[in-house]
């Protein structure tokens, strides 16, 4: 049943550094998707049109678009909360587009100020817009096990906003621990609502680490033959709702486990921890990644090793 | 086939802070011990009856058991490196004591400068003296999915080590990841080998957390029916092999999947991450688990609120 090949999604350059305070260059952007596209990574969230009122981090998605490289077999995502945003996104030729909905009232009204069914609604015209593009659309669910504001969240409540998605013609489902409270077994429940309305290749697990869980559930979800995964290289992203926390599951971990079960991801992990060193100097920290971190000191010490015989 | 209870055992007072470098006061320690106690920890790892000259940590394992309460149902285990260790610690009245092998001739040597088998031929008098003495004797086998030293390791080369253990009479059968390398099947792989001579009951996991595999590991453990874990309180302990990285599983982070399973552990969560909170303030740190940070946070800030509300 695990599947013997995963793709993973990396949300580092959007859904990561949206939720960084520091400022991050353009160039340090290109650069990192150029990086994870080297270590393997064929699928990549790019970045987010929505207004750099709300979100400077993101305010230069046009740039970064069109900077990168477009080798053929990656494909390029960004993020779009409206139809004005889509309109911003498609000349710069993205891959997918992505939007999204609440899996609770409580955490749509706050954080896109409207009901569950409005933010659908709106999704609508968007939907079909990018898909008279030729751009498919993935539909990300937050909060489908916890809400910080509501707090248990049940698989019926989920079930409606994937029914939802479905209905205004979103083509990929993807099931968000925004808040990292999921175990396996909740995370289990909520997915086979999600696979009662689409196939195993169009729903993913996009899952927070906050409170360390998120290797656990990827495991309980490839049980269920899920085989698309968002992860984060170096854990970019931290947590909106509990400050210093952790937030998404970091690339590094998440590969690290796949291929020590002998799943094929096509990453290549030392590239990969490289990427997530690079990211992780620019902000001036260490990789939030357990895998990451360990393997970079092993290659300082090594690299230490070596200068010393070389003296 | 997974269990509805699950026992843990802290080894966060000994396998823990002997990792610790900086000191830690008598009466910290028998606090700390206090505390796991009071969440509902019913086994726990005191203490360690080696010499001060190689672990100034543990100098004070007499002191430590004489001074901590020994409430009925609460199970204390210390470790005995020979025939000494067990001679000053049997007046101390341990409920169990804990002798140790490696799977791995490279790490044995290193680790305790002998051969895997002499350190069972050493142990083989010290397991005889503590069953005349009353006491259940567990064995940890260190590096069973990977060595610091030679790298990767086989099930066979643990097996042969759970043969060892068996042959000298030990009664728990201890499976340790010492360097965290392992991943859900290879872990599994490994503990069919130790069930094949120890009863489901007398196989525990130690998983370390230093590449973010261990709770996954645990969830794969628990699918073959294993039901005894241990784990360190605030992930006490750190990494010897990788400075900087991540050791011991936290016991937050495990107990908090085991309750989202819906399977019994005995403990209080909340008590439990107010101990890790008390012994990383002892040590000037946040606690190394996921689980405790994030439960801290959102305490601190329920505190600050409700000191905003009453001024």
């Amino acid at each position: 049943m695990i599947p013997e090949r995963v793709t993973l999604v990396d949300v580092g350059p959007r859904d990561g550094l949206q939720n960084e305070k520091q400022p991050v260059s353009t160039a340090h952007k290109v650069a990192l998707v150029q990086r994870l596209q080297a270590a393997g990574l064929r699928e990549i969230e790019v970045t987010s049109f929505v207004s750099p009122k709300w979100v400077p981090q993101m305010g230069d998605a046009v740039s970064v678009m069109a900077a990168i490289e477009r080798p053929p077999g990656v494909r390029h995502s960004v993020l779009v909360p409206n139809m004005k945003g889509l309109e911003a996104a498609l000349p710069t030729r993205p891959d997918e587009v992505v939007v999204f909905a609440s899996a609770t009232e409580a955490f749509s009204q706050r954080n896109i100020n409207c009901s569950i069914a409005e933010s659908l609604a709106r999704f609508e015209p968007v939907v079909a817009a990018a898909h008279a593009a030729g751009l498919k659309v993935r539909g990300a669910i937050s909060c489908t096990v916890g809400c910080p504001y509501q707090g248990a969240v049940t698989p019926d409540e989920v079930e409606r906003v994937v029914v939802g998605m479905k209905a205004i013609g979103v083509d990929h489902c993807g099931i968000a621990d925004t808040i990292g409270v999921g175990t396996p077994r909740a995370v289990q429940a909520v997915l086979e609502r999600a696979l009662k309305h689409y196939p195993l290749h169009e729903v993913s697990g996009h899952f927070h680490d906050t409170y360390g869980q998120a290797l656990a559930n990827i495991l309980a979800s490839l049980e269920l033959g899920l085989h698309t995964f968002d992860a984060s290289i170096a854990g970019l992203g931290g947590c909106p709702y509990a400050k210093g926390a952790t937030g998404n599951v970091a690339t590094e971990d998440v590969v690290f486990m796949l291929h020590g079960m002998g799943i094929d991801t096509g990453i290549d992990l030392d590239a990969l921890v490289e990427a997530g060193g690079f990211i992780s100097e620019v902000l001036g920290r260490e990789p939030v990644s357990r895998a990451g971190r360990a393997l970079l000191t092993k290659r300082r010490a090594a690299a230490a090793a070596a200068a010393v015989e070389a003296a």
